[in-house]
């Protein structure tokens, strides 16, 4: 199933995509639902993230070629992690699909994309063995890790550097029966692929993350838990459209803006 | 006024404490309300945590005591915070006024507590002037942002140390009226006096975070801003009992208990 959710006039719902179709819902995937009589073509409604989590969890730095480039291009030392740490991202900072990246006022040219795989977590969760992991999640979907370099090298921790208003593309809808195992995630830049790599090829897995995290925080339905890019990312400028492509899922399309004045 | 939110059998309600009652109140502080006639008892009702944040924000190191100090202990460079850079902490933590703080099972004896002023924001807010940061303010309450040291020195991240579950209790309420430049906060541990700190003693201010903040990120209705703590905690242990006492604003006490087996 892919779960979207959207909003047509001021009302807010969850749907499920069926070809070019939406078939609106009554309930989420969260909880109770059912099918409402209602179909909609896809290209009318306004797709909307499609959930807000209560917390919003991010891996980071979870693939090699991306740990060993960025220390290449910076000249420090490779340090890959050396246990599946998990890091946070903020809600203020999420867009839909097909919303506009701005890039803050004061931001240098350093702003960069990442595409990134996303868990959504289906259950309430505790002390999951790796093995049972798979029960809790809802599904996937697509997040663009947007990161601005120079902030985030000199500040202390990565709230703006990440978290700048609309730094965080997620969408377009949660697809419940992809295998990450196939995954391949490609991203594109004005039409030119600027990232292609294996999505699972990650240092730490999903079923790691969410055993190790599990001990000590309890997961809810809606979180999320981006796993992390692989390759060396490139600025963006206002003008760009970026895509962020992962096979089985679809892909999340932004466009670049620049702040006004 | 003092705003509360609270548990009657399954239904949950803002409230306005006034002396010994609760008046409870249909809407929220966040958007319209009115009093409706029903009063209840104050210590009759489940107090809850007064919001439930779509952004959790920390300023984390904001007093110079606590910098020199912890220096000290670790026998590293003193560093204060060079600017107002804000971090996280995560809503899986929360927990209200009287719920347990539980120490997970392979934490270290090193648990403490930091008693910590929690901005509420009113209003949403971008671009803020720090003459007008005070506006968009709907008040005051209490944190405890309770951490454990040997995961806050060898972790990749903040997660655990400051985010296991319930390690961030905050409450008992919302104060409105309250004048951040007259509190002082006072930690008791047991009853004995552990910390005792000009609340408004901070390295960067209030009006100077959240007008920084502001440039790149909108703040929400019932967003939280920690802002930090003085002073060198101590540990606390299963049986322990741990106050936040603020002047103007009231007590925050929480139980310490260790997780079952």
């Amino acid at each position: 199933m892919r779960w979207c959710r959207f909003q047509v006039g001021n009302k807010v719902s969850y749907g499920l995509v069926e070809g070019n179709e939406v078939v609106q819902v009554a309930g989420s995937p969260f909880g109770r639902y059912r099918r409402t009589g209602a179909r909609l073509p896809l290209g009318s409604v306004k797709l909307l993230v499609p959930c807000v989590p209560s917390t919003f969890y991010a891996a980071g730095v979870n693939y090699m070629d991306h740990v060993m480039g960025m220390a290449a291009l910076t000249g420090r030392q490779a340090a890959p992690p050396p246990k599946a740490d998990v890091g946070y991202r903020a809600n203020n900072a999420l867009i839909a699909h097909g919303e506009p990246i701005i890039i803050p006022r004061d931001a240098t040219q350093e702003v960069q994309y990442e595409g990134e795989l996303v868990v959504v977590i289906g259950k309430q969760a505790k002390h999951l063995r790796e093995d049972e992991v798979w029960n809790y999640i809802l599904g996937y979907t697509i997040g663009n890790d947007v990161s601005e370099r120079t902030w985030q090298r000199g500040d202390r921790t990565l709230w703006r550097a990440k978290n700048a208003d609309t730094f965080k593309p997620m969408g377009p809808w949660i697809e419940t029966d992809a295998d990450p195992a196939l995954m391949r995630t490609t991203v594109r830049l004005n039409r030119r692929v600027v990232a292609d790599f294996s999505t699972n090829n990650m240092i730490f897995g999903i079923a790691t993350y969410l055993s190790v995290m599990t001990k000590y925080v309890t997961l809810y339905p809606g979180d999320v838990v981006w796993m992390g890019t692989d390759g060396i990312p490139q600025n963006m400028k206002a003008g760009d459209v970026v895509e962020v492509d992962i096979s089985g899922i679809g892909t999340l399309r932004n466009p670049v803006a620049a702040e006004g004045a």
